[in-house]
């Protein structure tokens, strides 16, 4: 029987953007209704759907080999030093400010610092690790489980602050609240159990989807841009080229003509573009890449 | 300036039926957008929504009066001993069965009681009581909290068992599971602050509410019936109508014929037109009720 | 054991007012999610959702005992002999115009009655009641069974004409095409097999399910008016209500004045508030029936 | 051919409730898809879905006999002296304020009070209506057209203020904007065309549904109540009940008992069981009225 | 005027799929609300929407020079002897698995194989397939129609077994059924009239289609791979391409590099990507492809 | 400080395939909610969202720089002379047909020409176009504005004529109604400030974004192709392809064969890959291109 590797999807607002992510990088894994278990199209990989809070302590007792999940949840479940962090994978935001944790309080609080927190009480879905943030800056707090809708408590008074998360904070602003500080700062991480990566099957298979779907978000920052230049002005028109990958370089039908292609930022490209038409360059065109190793 | 009962309301799945319930007893409850403090026109009560997990804690530390939530949150939350149960209310439920935290495994575990436990890994969100649950039973197991969709961990086993609120257990058998034991029944219950309760404005205020809101619930369960009775036949369709209310009864325009009227339950009025009807009565007619006090 | 009655519930667009008419009758049908078999709260009654199309075949046969269906798929399955029509049942359309099935052709077409259908190409999803209705008429042609879209037959031109079912016709001419006549005018039937007529406990539960549909849908119609009158003016308020029910007569507090209670029909209510008014009768109130024997 | 009453109903956000009004007041309107003319189950009325913007002014020229619209949108067409205004209609709010126009400025704007309006920018839907009230002020200031989202044109800086429609006031904060004073108080009113006021069949018709529309208004805030008291508490119970209508009294079967019946406020109904209960009132009822002349 | 070909798109759950597989094809078809004729950016081609199960009759009789739809509807039309199938097209699917017709009893049947249905009565969709594939096998059985919800017939115990199609056979084991065998596997074919084939216009445009979509999708399962290659290494790196295309070979700007471009399967890139940078290939690109012929 | 170019994205039904195709182009403009200032990843521009009708005088006026909008609202708003018109972008229809006004009236008006509305009433949202349009043609004729579901007017009869916007007139002829003639086609053009385009900075920033957003939008009109070749074929296929760019041309690793890679119009594809296979193309692929220059 083939050997196969135990791979933690996270459940829930990730999981679509997820499936999309390993859709480009090769892997095609279709949802069962009624059924944590997605199928894959790779004999060698066996999934599962787990919800982000719980994926750190399955990796880390092994029940999974390989999962995907917050650097906060791995944290607030004190696994930190119990699994492998592969490598962070930065998708599925809707904006280009990172995920954080914040402290948050009314309008008119008078807390304006994390050490204004002593003797207060505070609400989290994110109990542990906000009790260890205070334990280390020497802060008594009382701190409490919250489900969901952490933000109404402060509004209702019925707790001195709240940390949740956000990404704008316009949330927050909406309800009338103010950020006081920033506590943690998180990015999805994929990572392995430690003994998993001692098999040798585990490490390369751990190594290929690692490399693959780094692989498939590195083209989503990038374009590929083709373009004609006569003969003469090459040397002008690849001075202008990011050193990233030497261009290819190619004959036109007419022979005065060179094909030059290459591999930028997509955010570049708005400011190429004019300097390679001053630059004599024509018919330059723009392509999506799906993967670049 | 007037003396205020704090009130809390249900957020989520009780919300709108709770809302409901208090209209039809006499106050209307309108929730403002992005605020945690409904409207109410009654300058006697201020009202705040709340989650049914956290609704008992607050009643019990005075920062409510009265509140709505679930028997399972009073006794998970461990304060079954600091707040005065004021009622039972049944409402918002689809079917006719109780709601009931149960013991669920997959259908072929070897558990097929609840010492069975003994070692074994336990994931729900009904922490607390699990634990206490157990510990009088002297089973010793890992009970774990988990973020929802808790019967996947079994489905995927990653626990041996979960306990879960269900109805009709539909649900969980659609999932392959089995239920082995029923853990805790729970009704909604109307629970006061016991300092409230000295009150004697707070006390009438939460009487009032109480009387009202059972009285709403009542009247659900009752039809009002009136029916044209022969006035030779008045005492053969008397005896047919259950004791509960002496019948009023009243002259039609035609002095030969007598106006019937009593209240019944609605379940039974299926069986009683019949026998009415072979009694002699004619035009029935059936009555929706408000409120039954 | 409770013997019991087998009832067929329609499924699909009669579902859901089959079953508020069901709970205004007095008994309270739950679909259970994943499963045919509802549950009632009565002992003596089994359900069965099934599809209209296929009742009056398992009416007939004994798989059901009683049944609701249309008056179409009765005659279409050709079992009218094999079953007992107890009732009609007009409830669940959204205009006053009966349901009916009608010959629809392009606005344009040749055919302008039944007779021109000689020869031609027909479409229905009622292919067995089209044939039987042509051939008593001597009109040979071709009909054949559609699966749903019927309408889009005869504007793609594929056939000469469809038979459809309607309310009002204005999707058919929103499609650009013309009613040539009326084939059969439908309402909903309750059809018992003539078998269970003839158990004595079967007649008695299906007259009983009768009478309380009857009954509520009756109600529908119906409202109940309460008004006060002074005593002289008695006579002449009487003589505008509607001989339906003699009124109820009784004392106001102020024993100069009479209350005086009846049921009108709902739709005469707008045109006798100013005659009663003129009358002398004043505080004229308005109430729902729920059910009316 | 019988003579008919031309009705224009509000389309868009006040049309459902409307609908709903209608069908309690006693006339079924149904909508039909693609059509502005809605059927209506009386021979008498004639009815057409007109914007609210645009009822009045057909009305004041007699397009329309009847319709209901706003008395913003009456005094922004500048007819109010065109039109006949038979009675003000309250229905389809989502709170107890009333709607209301307002002047809304950026929260840090220097505007404090209408006056301080001279020489600014305006933007609105009330154009004329704006122009008229700031001119009887003697304030000069530019009013422009607004095509709707016009609380966005002051969050933008590209006017001075706008005036808004409100009821809570809730969306303008949220905007981070300040209402500085309310310009016009508004709600439904039914107009009538003057010409049509001297037809004796149409002033007939109107108010017949003037009456009956009130009427149903009236019950939506009224409840009956009936209960049960001994003979000897009669007057004492009758005393506690409002003296709005003289209450009915009946004989129950036990003749020691009376039947007392009432119409109450709902809004009192909360504060008045606990007194009629102390009065020795025992078994009271409550009902829905539809309609109260 | 110009010459036309007749094209049926399928109706319902394949219409959006195939318009997508035509747009990547070349052709833009575009549904105009009620009207069974989409407009198409090709004035040789005329089309019409068509039910899936109507299809191959109107494509047999030339109502339709060419349509889509699946093996199924063929043989149950009994048309498989009259349309010429052009190709099969496998698109439109949620799993790997292939659509299959699949003969389906109660969890506990005595039912174990296809000869078990001797006797018995059976429900579909699928009829006269159905009968033809009993009566070869020379098994008697009552084989009845069925207006979907098939599998509700077998659940409710009004018929012994069911023909339904499925996927993954999920639906159907969520009802507690079993599958006992496959009838029928099917797929989308590309079908045309016979005669249409002998019109050299008509075949023409029919070939031409049939290559586009066929390369459409073709390119769905291949993408093009680009990487820098050292040219000492190019023998090393071609070796493992497929040898579906000979590579193109191009050179860098920096003479000493060579670039490589090739097609491969989408689903071997994943093991590819290591083994190429193994041989010394940096850069790879992995890009889209819209047709492949 | 950075120099900045406001910059209005139109708000409402044009808003989302804007974005799409700034994105395209090579900006990520994210919506805040509640916000009417997208942020916008590129700190030369501010953005604000503006409703289409507004935009043109906020451009006129310097209060914006540059913004796109409907020729149409360019001409309503009588600023056609004080913008600049930098270029038509056609984008965000759902048919190949133009956007146009036109003058709409019942099925059997008498007006048959713009001539014959001498005298009447019109109806329409564009009031100071069509009064200018009207003028200029010596006709008199009263236009009033309207709010919204314009046509409805003119089936009740309410005015004689409307003029409404409409791609396929689908819509309109759905309502009974008739297109009479066109008034004015219009397009989205891109329009800057006048004195923004005399300042250096904002010129070329202006000249950036238009050279951009028309490059994405050429791009989605063509495909890249390409395809292997033997080399003695390379005249024949060369021949075949569009003069617009002159291929590129490529050696396989095989050295008989050359690779042609070229641009075409997307529509084009279907009709010359018969050829080119028949010219002795093999392989040939089509990809997507995201900008052409």
């Amino acid at each position: 029987m083939t050997q196969q590797l135990k791979l933690g999807i996270p459940k829930g607002s990730l999981e679509s953007s997820t499936l999309s992510l390993f859709k480009q990088a090769g892997w095609n894994i279709s949802p069962r209704s009624r059924n944590y278990f997605p199928s894959i199209d790779d004999r060698e990989i066996n999934c599962a759907l787990v919800r982000s809070q719980e994926m750190a302590p399955y990796v880390a007792n092994g029940t999974l080999d390989l999962g995907l999940t917050g650097h906060d949840w791995i944290l607030e479940r004190e696994v930190e030093n119990e699994v492998e962090e592969i490598c962070e994978l930065v998708y599925s935001k809707s904006s280009d400010q990172p995920c954080r944790w914040v402290l948050v309080v009314p309008k008119d609080s008078p807390i304006q610092s994390i050490e204004d927190l002593q003797g207060k009480k505070i609400s989290t879905e994110l109990v542990s690790f906000t009790r260890r943030y205070l334990a280390q800056r020497g802060i008594e707090a009382e701190v409490e489980f919250s489900w969901g809708a952490t933000e109404a408590k402060v509004v209702e008074g019925l707790v001195d602050a709240v940390v949740e998360i956000t990404e704008t904070g316009s949330t927050i602003r909406a309800h009338g609240l103010r950020i006081v500080c920033d506590i943690l700062h998180t990015e999805t991480r994929l990572i392995a159990n430690r003994q998993a990566m001692q098999d040798p099957f585990k490490r390369r298979k751990i190594e290929q989807i690692a490399t693959l779907l780094q692989s498939a978000l590195r083209a989503r920052k990038k374009v590929a841009l083709k373009m004609n230049v006569p003969a003469g002005n090459l040397e002008q028109v690849v001075a202008l080229l990011p050193s990233l990958h030497a261009p290819t370089v190619n004959h036109l039908f007419d022979k005065e003509w060179l094909a030059v292609e290459t591999v930028v930022d997509s955010g570049q490209v708005r400011d190429l573009i004019p300097s390679l038409q001053a630059a004599g360059a024509e018919g330059i065109l723009e392509y999506e890449l799906r993967k670049m190793v």
